[in-house]
């Protein structure tokens, strides 16, 4: 377990939720970290320093990186959204998005895996199968998403105070949030051509949960029964994916902690359009959850391996 | 003052905020109350029982009647959404829509005012005006809102308590929320023709705030500063409505408590499309607050007499 | 399973948490249970209705009462601070006070545990080891203890709404609360004496957790290190109660989802005086958590059986 | 009006809530301020930056300050629990401490007031009536404090996010928080001798509110109904310290916003003594609130003036 600025502190020191976990090992940096004995690692460093890191890591391990670093396979538009040249272009074209459930046979095979970022997550399981079985106009795809605020990470930052963000709500990034690349290269590659999408993040006053309420345009002759459908063939023998009763509103309180995703498909009152709820754990199933679930997939171990916390309810 | 179950008592009782304010009279029934000297009412009851109330009062009084039983102004349509005949069809026709800033005139000369929902407020501030210019289309207007748990009520139910809300969000009423029909008649009104949205409210867990995120399509060559500089001339003299500088996102942080209404306009990522935020205090501007407004102008009051709150923030 | 107004539905439809386990059984009444297959249950009844049940169920049957009904030996205590007679004062007899880490062996071989109340179990752990050191003198001792709002359980009342909640504290039950003869129980015991505390309880905006502050006055020439090193002596083994290292404060949110109960020792600014801090989750360690911990021993099974959540932070 | 990093911005660009208030002056760092036309100065600076400028400020200026630097008399007291010389000894002598409903006819007269801190005044305002009046004993005052967030300012450190602070509750400063010589000396005045109190600060999930909940020993003979008609004797013709109804807890919920203070006492279960709870706004009487009710005082205004504001519930 590495570190930067905590390297040589004990993790329950960083983390007093931890104390108990006695046996794990104290912080050390990354430049001194022994891999000799490693099969895999999670890196979870803020974007920009992350292409360096893992071209400098011994080949033959398995990767599994947080950041937006091996997101975009076109290293010009990383370039365009993230200010700065790409620096591991040759790994770019190794890396395997890791949305699980659409890509899991080559998330298997890969050797550096790019897990996605959470609104991406939100929006890419819902949208992806009814993209690609044609029941969904690819223009005014319309997406209002609520995050938790834990997405802002522990950076200490005025915006991210107690006193700043509870009891109310604010917009942020209008039209050019950062996760908007990642998404339109995953609708687009499901449609066959360029998708460009309405993207509104707002945050919300809590920790955990992130909603994408997506406003779609049915094609034509298509209707809410026909998307519902098709969510449930595409996600029926899916463990952490969910279609909900018809009807039923997902709830961030109802994945809170886990590594679920909760769909479900509402009429519109304009006619031919549909409206599309999902929610997650932006920690979990939008970040080290699905990690996890990755590395699993990479090493061969049962998908699901320590992914078994249920919700936590209320 | 009037009170149902709490007729009887001190109203620091039922509210110990105002336990200073010892010259208040007590709470009686509304059918014990002198309207003798009573010049005006606020009417502050459920929907359904609103009408039958207002009939019985003496002749001459000026209503501000914060239930919805007056604010649509086709009772069948009353009765289609509300599940109750309308039972003062004579009163509706007398009755003015009390959106303050949009019937100003109207309401000055009225004596029976329906107070508009908060959601309908939210709304329609910014979009009136930018239908009566023909500035956007009047299909495709979809409307994502959210608001602060403090709309329901105060009512004793499961789904309102504290560990119900706290720390997650969902959407309710999807498609079918009560607040539509008010919402389309005004627009429709702007439009001189029928307006037909899509709406979805969202509880936050807030208590008070409210946030419309509206999503519309500009008529063909306009352009998001065409939508900015029609709001900025047709509330550059309000008090109450603000149209922020080009680029500050509105937040309900900087509304609470007040009775402002803060809009803005952002150019979408899909061409042709336009994001307006608009951001109030569900509790003021819409409702008491308002209703003060609206009562003002019926009294020939200044209109911001016992509005001078600034928002508290933090 | 069984339920009362639930009867019949799902476990799902009554909390969407759980949709993802599908083998749970239909909700029954508890009247329409099939107990012949059963070794064991959990009693969550309100207090007063439990005795009966109790007194009807099969012989043989090991039981866990999460509520008060058994929790006092004193069954005309019982009476005074519940409003009501004991209704099986017979099973009384047989009752353990679940308290595990301080009654182990009593739990072991009882048939009818009667689990302890949050705000006793936070109390009574750090105390009745320094009591029955006779390192704390017997008067005087103080608690001023915060809880989450989910002690008050899911009934639909007023002062349970997010509205009046959030945002504000506030003491409820000064001098008079229920788990007062419960605490003083589990003391007197300790003390082979009388104890009379004093007990303020305090609702915190905050769903989980519970916090005792206890003020103590320290036996003639005893030290806070005493203190300190009775309490590691006593837990030194235990796995769900945690003695902090010296100086470190325990924080609810380190224990939030977990059985775990942090403990520290403060030395105060008026000499002879020490400040005891003790926290845990209120539904867990304080309710849900213990009685499987209660349940494992009974049944012989590992003891930290189903208790393996961490704490969920943030 | 004044500022340091943001000087040349206006003041709704710091603090949007305030967008409305247009004929704001825009921000001027101290040095380039001009104080010939200004009567009086509030001063709200980082404690040991205060000195210094307040030396500096033109002889004749009326000053409230906000910080902690001339709060204690005792410049040696100063010294050792702020870790740094007083740097004006002068001034101290002159300052006058501003505890408003204690110090009234001083502060009248005053040139330099030292505005409370918040822990402080919600201590001594129901304490040193009662100490003056010999009802409490001096020893054994134990202080159990619950704070809102905003007490931290707006300063950007990890441990005032909104993650790390929603949801749980956490003690800090245990016996050695920088308001407990403040509270000390004034409590010491009042007995004519000193005291020294335990005092335990709590951190609350919540941006404004404070309360203090303190266990006193009451003098030999005294009863709860002595502390209660003294408290109402001293405070019956206050305008902002409110005793209330016998019975009735002081809520935070009901202060917030305002300048009001709400007191009440409770007999305690141990004979002999009482609880006493006291709760206000930090930020409100715990500070600008109660800055500007001394700066009344100090020109001849009104004390009232500008704190009409009611408590904002819910």
């Amino acid at each position: 377990m590495t570190a930067d600025r905590n390297a040589g502190k004990s993790m329950d020191s960083v983390f007093p939720h931890l104390i108990t976990q006695k046996d794990l090992p104290v912080l050390v940096s990354t430049s001194d970290a022994d891999f000799s004995d490693v099969d895999a690692v999670f890196c979870c460093l803020p974007h920009g320093t992350t292409q360096e890191i893992i071209k400098g890591l011994p080949k033959g391990l398995k990767i599994v990186d947080l950041s937006a670093d091996f997101r975009l396979r076109n290293v010009s538009e990383y370039e365009e959204w993230y200010g700065q040249p790409h620096r591991a272009p040759d790994l770019q074209e190794e890396a395997v998005y890791g949305l699980t459930e659409i890509l899991r046979e080559e998330i298997k095979n890969a050797h550096l895996v790019a897990n996605p970022g959470c609104y991406p997550t939100s929006i890419q399981l819902p949208l992806v199968p009814l993209i690609k079985a044609n029941l969904i106009e690819h223009k005014n795809i319309i997406v209002d998403a609520k995050s938790g605020v834990s997405g802002a990470g522990r950076g200490a930052k005025v915006a991210n105070l107690y006193t700043e963000l509870t009891e109310g709500i604010m917009s942020y990034g209008v039209t050019r949030h950062r996760h908007v690349p990642e998404i339109e290269q995953g609708l687009s590659d499901a449609a066959h051509s360029k998708v460009t999408i309405s993207f509104t993040p707002h945050l919300m006053p809590m920790t955990r949960g992130m909603q994408s309420t997506i406003y779609v345009e049915m094609a034509s002759g298509v209707t809410t029964d026909n998307l519902y459908q098709q969510l449930k063939v595409s996600y029926q023998d899916e463990e952490f994916v969910r279609l909900l009763e018809k009807g039923a509103v997902p709830r961030t309180h109802d994945v809170r902690g886990s590594n679920y995703c909760y769909i479900n498909v509402f009429p519109d009152r304009i006619p031919g359009r549909a409206i599309i709820i999902s929610v997650i754990d932006n920690l979990v199933k939008g970040a080290s959850g699905q990690a996890l679930q990755n590395l699993n997939l990479m090493m061969g171990f049962p998908e699901n391996t320590g992914l078994g916390y249920l919700p936590l309810f209320p």
